[in-house]
C-alpha cells in the first residue's frame, strides 16, 4: 500500500467514505435560452446522506467552471483525492451529511457525464461539438431542475455553490423562487467586468488557434492540449492572489534545471503542471462554451438593474466575499445583498479576510464553516 | 492628404516633428552578466534636442519590455502615431527639447534595431535564434553605456523611464553611480512577484508550444503568430485596470457578429486588435529573452537586501506609482525609495492617483509631468 492510500485512510475518519455516481437521463426536451435545445439528456450526478420522509432536508451544490458532481468522498481506497468540496460536506461537517441530502450535478454543457459539446448526438451518432447549442447559467439550473423533479425533490433547504456555481444559485432563486429555502452564493459575480471576459476571451483564443482544435472537430484521443494547458495555466493565475503566490513560491528558482525559459522559477512548474493535470481531465469544447456561459451571465433585468430580477427571489441569501478574490473581488458579491436589501429580501452579505484569491472558497476555512452552519440552522 | 496626416500636422504644433533613427556600431565584445557574450553589436537610437558644449544635458530615455528607441516625433508625414513617448517629449515640454539631449535606444536582446535573438550572428551567417545569450537588464545598461561613450556622453542629467524601463534606470544608478545625475524610474520594481513571473511564464509557454516556433528557429515571414499574439492578448490585460478596462469596454457586446466565441464582446475585438497588432512589429523569440530578463531582474544583493546593492547610488531618484497599477503596484515603487531613505540617499516618492493601470506611466498625465518638470528642474 502506497503512502498516498493510507494517508486516505487516515484522513477518512470522520469523513463520508465512498460515494458513487449515477446517471439521470431525461427524455424531455429541454429548450435553451438562447435558442436551440436537446431532445433528451443526461445528467451525472451524486448524494450523499439521506432524504428525510418530508424531502425537506435536501441541499443541491452547484459547481464551477471546472468542477463536477464529485464534490465528497472517495470511489475507492486508491482515490488519490476526495472530492472538490470535501471539507466542507461529511458527517458533522458544515454541511452535514448526518442531517442533509446533498445533491451534486455535473452540469450541462459540462463534460463530466452530463451532456455536453463532447457527448453523442443520438440523432447524428457524432459528437456535437459547436452544435451544441449555446449554454447559459439558467440552462444548467433549468437541467437540474429536471434532476430535482426526478429525485422528487420539491424545495431545497439551500443552493449553495461558489463562483460559477454561485451564479448558479442565485439563478435558481430568481427561476424557481418556490423551491429554494435558503442560498448561499460565494466569490461571486451577478455579472463578469470587461477584465474577467477578457481573460475568458484570451483562453478561448488559445483554444481556438491551436491546429489541433480544427474548429471544434479535433479527434478523440488527440484534443487541442496546448491550447487547453496555456488558458489554464492562465485563468489559474487569476484564481489565486498575487499575496498567495508570493507566499508559496515568492521568486524560488527551480533546482532540476529543465527549459530555461519555461521553468527556471518554481512558480512556472507549479503552472505547467496544472496546465497539464487539466487537459487530461477536461473538454476544449465544454471550456469554450462554459466560459462563454460565465461571460453572458448577468442577472440585471432589461431595465439595467438588479432589483428587478432579484424582486422575485423568496429565498434567504447570503453572498460571501473574499477580501483577495480580484476575480469576483467582495464588492461584487456585496452588491447582490445590497440590491436584495432594497427589495425588501432577507439577505445577508459576509466577507472573509484571506490571502488565497479567488480559490479561498474551496479551500479550509473555519470562519467559512461557521457562517454555513449559522446560516442554515437560523 | 488624408485624414490621420492632417492631423498628424495639426498636432505637431509645439512638437518635436520629424525624427530619424541611427545606428551604432560597437566592435568591442560585450560579455554578458550570466555568461556568453557579443563580439560586436549594434544599438539603434534617436536623439531629439541638442547636446550643449558641457555634455551635460543628456536624458537617457529607457524604453519598457515592447517599446523601442522611437519615443517621440514621427518619420513622415504619412505616420499614424508619433513615438511611443510623444506626449512627454518636446519643445516645452517635461523632457524639454529646448534643454535638453534626449537619447532612446532600443535594447540589447530587443528587435527593433539592436543586435537581438533576430540578428545575423556574423560567425556563422545565421540568426541567433537560441543561441544569443541570456539577457539581463544589466547587460542592456551595459550596452547603453557605450552608446553613451560614442556620444561623448560622460554623465546624464536623468535617465527615465517606465516598467522595465524604470528597472534599466536604477540598474542604471547601480551599475554607473557616477554617470547618473538624477533618476525617475516610473511604474517599476526591484523584483518581479510570483504573480508576474506566472503571467510572463503563460506567454512564454503559448509561443514555445506553437508548432510554428520549432525551437526558436522559425521561418522568416512565418513566425509563431498564435502563440506571440496570445502572450500579448494576456499581457495586455495585466497593463490595463479592472476600472479602466470596465469604463473603456464594460459588457458591451460587439454589433458586427463575428465568431460567437472570440467576439461577442467589444472588449475582446479590442484584445484581439492588440494581439494581431503586436504580432506585425515583435520577434517571438525576443519576447522570450526579454520577459526573462524581467523575471531575473532583482536589485538586491546576496544578502537579500535592497540596501546592499543600493548604497552605490549617487543619484537623485525619484519613484512613481500608479494607484490601478497591480502588475508592479505601488509599495512596490515605494520599497526602492524606502532602501534608498535608509542608505541615506536623495530619493522620492509619488503617487499618481489613476484607473488606467500599469500602463498609466505611458498616458497623458499633468501630475506626472509636474512631478517630472519638478524633479528635473529642482
Amino acid at each position: 500500500m502506497n503512502d498516498f492510500s493510507s494517508s486516505v485512510r487516515e484522513s477518512s475518519f470522520g469523513e463520508i467514505g465512498f460515494v458513487s455516481c449515477s446517471d439521470f437521463h431525461c427524455a424531455v426536451p429541454l429548450s435553451f435560452a438562447l435558442g436551440g435545445g436537446l431532445k433528451s439528456f443526461d445528467i451525472r450526478y451524486e448524494t450523499y446522506g439521506k432524504l428525510n420522509a418530508e424531502k425537506s432536508n435536501a441541499i443541491l451544490v452547484c459547481h464551477a467552471l471546472t468542477g463536477d458532481h464529485h464534490c465528497a468522498g472517495i470511489y475507492s481506497l486508491t482515490d488519490k483525492k476526495a472530492g472538490w468540496w470535501n471539507n466542507i460536506i461529511g458527517p458533522n461537517k458544515p454541511l452535514d451529511t448526518n442531517k442533509y441530502f446533498i445533491i451534486c450535478s455535473n452540469c450541462i454543457g459540462g463534460c463530466q457525464g452530463s451532456t455536453g459539446p463532447s457527448s453523442i448526438n443520438p440523432e447524428t451518432g457524432q459528437r456535437y461539438n459547436l452544435s451544441f447549442p449555446i449554454v447559459t447559467v439558467k440552462d444548467m439550473v433549468l437541467a437540474q431542475s429536471r434532476l430535482l423533479d426526478y429525485l422528487g425533490i420539491d424545495t431545497l433547504a439551500l443552493a449553495i455553490g461558489g463562483s460559477m456555481g454561485g451564479m448558479q444559485v442565485l439563478q435558481w432563486a430568481v427561476d424557481f423562487p418556490e423551491r429554494v429555502r435558503k442560498a448561499v452564493a460565494l466569490a461571486t459575480t451577478s455579472r463578469q467586468n470587461a477584465q474577467a471576459i477578457a481573460f475568458n476571451c484570451v483562453g478561448r483564443a488559445a483554444i481556438m488557434q491551436d491546429p489541433l482544435w480544427k474548429n471544434g472537430e479535433y479527434e478523440f484521443g488527440n484534443p487541442p492540449r496546448v491550447g487547453l494547458s496555456i488558458a489554464r495555466m492562465m485563468a489559474h493565475i487569476t484564481y489565486l492572489s498575487d499575496k498567495g503566490l508570493e507566499e508559496k513560491f515568492g521568486r524560488q528558482t527551480h533546482k532540476n534545471g529543465g527549459d530555461y525559459f519555461s521553468s527556471s522559477f518554481e512558480v512556472e512548474n507549479y503552472l505547467r503542471y496544472q496546465g497539464q493535470a487539466f487537459v487530461n481531465r477536461f473538454d476544449a469544447n465544454s471550456y469554450l462554451y462554459i466560459t462563454r456561459a460565465l461571460d453572458l451571465y448577468d442577472l440585471r433585468g432589461e431595465d439595467g438593474s438588479l432589483e428587478s430580477t432579484l424582486e422575485k427571489v423568496k429565498a434567504n441569501v447570503m453572498t460571501v466575499g473574499f477580501t483577495s478574490d480580484w476575480l469576483f473581488p467582495p464588492e461584487q458579491n456585496l452588491e447582490i445583498v445590497r440590491a436584495l436589501l432594497r427589495c425588501g429580501k432577507n439577505a445577508t452579505y459576509a466577507e472573509i479576510e484571506s490571502d488565497l484569491g479567488h480559490d479561498s472558497f474551496l479551500i479550509e476555512s473555519p470562519k467559512l464553516y461557521e457562517l454555513i452552519t449559522y446560516f442554515l440552522d437560523a
